[in-house]
Order: structure tokens, then sequence, then C-alpha cells
């Protein structure tokens, strides 16, 4: 019998089927543009700002404050470069900006910044801070780092590689002793926190005001909603210039026609992840748990990486020393597993892991790891299956390097 | 009996069942992530890749010319910025870059010049062509336009809120002369053609060497496909700029995860859009000229907005003399008919049409025009209906206008 496991759910989910439920009327009959004036039009647009609600309403913050997108890169994209933009054009006469982020971000927020250094070297200055061997910031080292010009700190909430949780509440705390420092300093240059959410809303409060957070970046297309649609949380007062120009959507922040059944999807995948987080985590929990176990009753020389303890609940990533990950993937996908090396984005690539190295620096063990990421359709037995799979494929792997290993060894000698 | 005549196809389109038909396993089952590795990732890259070449055969281009987006916004902010920031980091020390447009264009394009000439005011110049009483640039006053070191000219196909078909073919042959002339000079810069399309493909081919086009600009929702997806053509060799930056996707033009079952969708809409062009563009113009036809012969004082003869057979933009717009839009509304007074995106700003005012600079006129766009699931007793009810309308605001204006002229007497 073929199985079709899936064990991705952090490249992309399926949609709810409650979720593709809620779009269907704005695929079929409820066409409007939600900018136009007449019923259609003017239904689009409810459907539009009962999504804004219930996303404000999970972040805690205003309806004016939720800007939606095409996805979380355009809201990476936007909340740094947009930022960036809007202060440079006030402070650019007084000094440098300073912006600090973490080595293991994802490439849409690393590319960003790059892309800013790049284009405005004499504008702008970037602090990479290091993560541990587990895949923790030190928020210690971050206070450290922190400039009187910082104007931007940008640290994802979870890694979606290694799934590590960030402690974004202590680098809050740090954060607001730095704004009362600048206040008493009078040194007028606001210091913006953002975070790339994107993993997280299944498993973590997205509260803004939990985190200290001045921009949030979520997406549908991880939580069960569907691809293309995205949001970038910009509380009030944030200086950010848009990127897109046109018909001045989104409250100047986001020009382009709203994607109604998208935002309509995005905000019902939402509503499901508040309603049903404390479930999924315990659902999951228990499922990652078993998973880890039995891996590691059936295989010796395996390494998870990134802390357990601080970690979302769906995600486990291995490296199965002595095995190449990419041939791995390749062997379970012929068994109907599907499984992945690192981030989708980057498949295509040869290179190590960023984030792999960044922990440990051993190419060898970035190039065997496999990230297995559970969600809310998975079952006890597709484990099992697995599992078995999992074992069988990678004794059958070690044995061929053994092999070729054994081969220049002759060779050698 | 309560009616729904929708007559704004130039704001959105229903989504045709086909297209819908084609997305719908990509939001359920084949929930693949195209950039993943494993069989679901490479089931909907299959998916990408189809709807690409559809794409790439309808423009006459090459599939790795076909860059997605989340629609012609992005799609057109990218071009004219793309191009911008590509050939100022290659010729910012030579000189200025110059650029032409038309003053008809849609905000989106407008704006993004804007956006350019406030943040490189020393490195950029543009001119914007005006356009006749009939709405249609003169291609002598842009060959004059033409100067040394103009790199991009961006004409839009088809008008958004008057239909006028601009002479984009004219406009090739002038561009090909100066290409000669450049070389024969050695002059180093090149010159691109960019047309956003947006409203063309349901009636007017869109084959990139046809016109002269280096880049163009289509997205799906003006042509029966889905919100939130659209596409930039640009011909190999085209000097340009990411403008979002992340995973590399799209040939390294524009990262973020791809819209699956919008790109699936989108290239439904395209095909669809090629292979019954000839039978819409029949029905179309017949029903155009039966509603045209009725509405002269049932009001007086109307006048149609721009040429009647280059024009796309969907678009009839008519100034009702002593009419205001909007109150004309809010009444047919309540008798569930649905047009617009200008473009959807600008449907909420109480000024007079920039594109009305390039036509004829009468802002009376300009606030007393409607936009009336025919699609295919219009019925003629649709169109017999909305007569009867603009009639009705038209006779009754202007009764009011004139009670009120005979007021205020007993007051002033």
């Amino acid at each position: 019998m073929s199985k079709n496991v899936y064990l991705d759910y952090a490249a992309t989910t399926p949609i709810d089927k409650q979720v593709l439920k809620s779009m269907l009327p704005f695929l079929k009959q409820n066409y409007g543009n939600a900018s136009s004036l007449h019923t259609p039009g003017r239904k689009a647009n409810q459907a539009v700002e009962k999504s804004r609600a219930t996303i404000a309403h999970a972040t805690g913050m205003q309806n004016k404050e939720v800007i939606f997108t095409s996805g979380a890169t355009e809201s990476n994209n936007l909340a740094i470069k947009g930022t960036f933009q809007a202060l440079n054009a006030k402070f650019n006469s007084l000094k440098k900006l300073h912006f600090i982020t973490s080595n293991i971000e994802h490439h849409c927020v690393l590319d960003s910044f790059a892309y800013l250094k790049k284009k405005y070297p004499k504008n702008v200055e970037i602090t990479y801070l290091p993560v541990n061997e587990k895949g923790l910031i030190n928020p210690d080292i971050l206070a450290k780092a922190l400039k009187k010009n910082t104007v931007l700190i940008s640290i994802m909430m979870i890694n979606n590689e290694i799934g590590t949780a960030q402690p974004l509440k202590k680098i809050a705390q740090i954060i607001k002793k730095q704004k009362k420092a600048r206040s008493q300093d009078q040194n007028p240059m606001p210091i913006y926190f953002h975070s790339d959410a994107t993993q997280a809303p299944s498993y973590f409060s997205i509260q803004c005001s939990a985190y200290g957070l001045d921009l949030l970046t979520i997406n549908a297309h991880k939580i069960y909603g569907p691809k293309g649609v995205g949001a970038l949380v910009i509380k009030k007062g944030v200086l950010i210039h848009a990127i897109n120009h046109g018909g001045g959507h989104e409250f100047r922040k986001r020009s382009g026609t709203l994607n109604v059944p998208g935002i309509v999807g995005m905000g019902k995948a939402i509503e499901l992840a508040e309603k049903n987080r404390d479930k999924n985590i315990e659902k999951i929990t228990k499922l990652r748990d078993y998973f880890l176990n039995q891996i590691s009753q059936k295989l010796k020389r395996i390494k998870v990486n990134g802390s357990l303890k601080k970690r979302t609940p769906n995600n486990i990533n291995i490296s199965f020393l002595g095995v190449e990950g990419e041939s791995l993937l390749l062997l379970l996908d012929k068994k109907g597993i599907y499984v992945s090396t690192g981030s989708a984005c980057s498949s295509n690539s040869l290179q190590a892991s960023h984030v792999q190295l960044a922990l440990h620096n051993n190419h060898l063990r970035a190039h065997s790891s496999i990230r297995f990421t559970l969600g809310k359709f998975l079952l006890k037995s597709d484990l099992d299956y697995a599992v078995q799979e999992i074992s069988k494929a990678v004794n059958r792997l070690r044995k061929i390097s053994q092999g070729i290993n054994q081969k220049s060894e002759c060779k050698k000698s």
C-alpha cells in the first residue's frame, strides 16, 4: 500500500477545509474589487475588514495596524527596507542607521539587510548576532550590540529550519531600557522591534504587546491558509515607507488590488490557529516526542539540531551522521515520505544551511540534516511508517557510504 | 425582480469556472511548495512551469522571460523601479536617466515614476506625454521627446478608464530608429519599451514582438482569473534589479513562495483569453454597440470619452452632462447595476479622474462620467434593463440638479 506522509509542514501546509470553505464564495459569486463603491465592492471590502479585525485581535493591535501583503517575503522586505527608507529620510544628515538581526534569520530577512548594506554602505551598519549551539540568541550579546543609532532589531520568533524559539520577551526588556536611556539622553532616534513570526501562529501567541513588538510578519500558507497572502502588522507611529506604489491601498503602505479570497482565507486560518492552539500544541508535542523517541531507539549516531526545550513542538531537525541529507530525502520520497533538508526556499541550492552552520559550523553535520515538520493532519500510524522507512533508508545509506569510505581508504593505503 | 448587472469588468472579473476548476486541486490535495524537492513540491513546480509556458507562448517569449508577481501593481513597480535601479547602477556616473510615459497611465505607473523622481531628483527626468481629446498619444510627440539618455518608455496598451488603445506599434518603430541611431553614435544606453497590458488580453494580442516590447505587465483578475497574481514579462538581456529579496525565486527577479493555485489559475485564464479572443471581440463589440445605441436614443447631452475607433470593445465611458457621476453610481447600485466613476483604485478619492482631465480638462465633464465595462457573462437583456434604469436615473438626477440651479438662480436674482 502506498503511503503519503507529509512531514514538511514548515515548507507549506495543506489548506484547512474550513479555510477553503470561507474562501470559495469569494472565488465564485462574491468577486467584487474591494475598492469599488458598489454593492459587490462593498461586500468584498467588508470581508477584507472582517479578516483584518481577526488579525488585529490575534495580534492585539488596531485594525489600521494590519497591512495585507503577498506573503512573508514581502512583509519582511517591507518591514526592513520600509523602516530604513523612512528613517534614512528623517535622520540621514545626522548619522548612520544601525540594525541588529541574527545570522539564522530567513533568507528574505538576511537578503533585505544585505541589499541595504550594498546599496547604502554609508548609511547602514548591521550587526548579525550569533547563536549558541542550541540555536538560541544570547540576549546579553544583543544588549551589548545596541548602539545609540540602533533603529531596528529584527529577530524571528520561530526558526524555520530548526524550530528554535528566540527569547523575544527578554529582548523586549532590553529595548525598553534602551528607550528609557534614549529619552533621558534626548536621543530622538526610535528603536523598533520586528519579528518574523511566519512559523509561529499555530503554536505560539502572536500578541505584539506580549513581546514588545512594533512590527510583526505573518503569512497564511504556513498555518493551513492559502499561498500568496501575508500581513505586516505595523504599530501606529512607526515610520515606514511603502515599497509598492499605486492606488494607495492599505493605508498608503501597500498598493495593489486586494487579494480578497486570500485575505479571507488568511483571516480564517488565523482564527483557527488562535482557537485550536492549545489542542494543536498538545497533539503535536505528543506526536513529536513519540517520533523522536522511536527514531532514537532505532538509530544511533543521530543529533538533534537546536534546543529541544525552546522550540516549536512541530519541528524536529536531525543530523543522521554518515548520511547525505539529500540522498535520504530522495529515498524517503520514493516511499511517500516528504521531508526537507532545510528551508524550501533554498532547496535548489547545494550550499549547507546557514542556520546549521551558525549552530555548529560542521559542514558534514549540516549536510546530514533532515527537517521533519509535523502538522495537524498527521496520524501516529503515519509516524510509525515513517520511522520504519527512515530507519531502513539511513541504514542503507550508511552502508553505502561506509563502502565508499573503505574503498577510498584502500586506495590511500 | 431584483437584477444583478455587473458592468465593472475593468475593475475585476468573476473567475471563469474553468479557471477555478484548474485551481481547485492546488487548493486541496496538491498543496506542495513549488521549491520543495519531494514529489508534492515537484508536482506544484510542474504546474507552475506549465502556466509559465502558457504565458510565454501567449506573449511569444521564452519561459525564463516570464516572472510571476502578486499582480499588475507589483509588475509595474518592478518594471519601472527595477530597470531604473539596474541602469542607474550601470550609468550613474555618466548621466541622468530619462523616462517617457503618458499622463493617462494607471496610478501604479505614475506613482512609481513620482517615487523615482522624488527619491532620485538628480538621476531621473521624466517626460509625461499628453493625449489628444480622444485619449490617444501622438507618436510624433513621443519621437520629439526622445533623448540620448531615454532608457524606458512605459505606455499602457489599453487605458483602464476610457479603454483607448495606444499606438504601440508606431512607438516601436520610433524606438527601432532610435536604437539604430544609438548604435551608430556608439551610445551604450539601452532603450526599453514597457507596456501595462492589464486590460488587454481578452481582446488584444499580447505578443511582445508585435509591439516591440521588452517588458509587459499582465495580471489575472481582469481576465476571469484570480486576484493576487500577475506577471512581468522581461525580455532576455533587459537589465533589471529585484525589488523583493529572499529565496531567489523567479530567476532571482522576484523572491517569495510561489502562489501555486493563483499561478495555475492565471495560466488557464490566459489560455482561455487566447482561445476565445475572436469570439469575445465579436460578442462584446455587438453588445457595446447595442448599449451605446440604446443609451444615445434615450438620453441627450451625453459625451463618450475617448476614441470610439481605437478602443477595447468592452469599455464605454460616458459623461452624462448635468449629472454627478457618483450620485448616478449609487442610484444604479440600488437597482443592482454596478458601474464605476473611474478606476477602482481611486474610487475612494473625490478628485476628478486624471485621465478625464488629460482629455478635456473639464472638471464638470470629468465628474459626470461613468465607466461601463462589459464582459463575457453579460446578456443583451441585462443591457436592456441597465439602459432603462440608467435613463431613469439620469433624468431624475438632472431634474434635481436643475432644481438646485433654479433655486440658486432665484437667490441670485
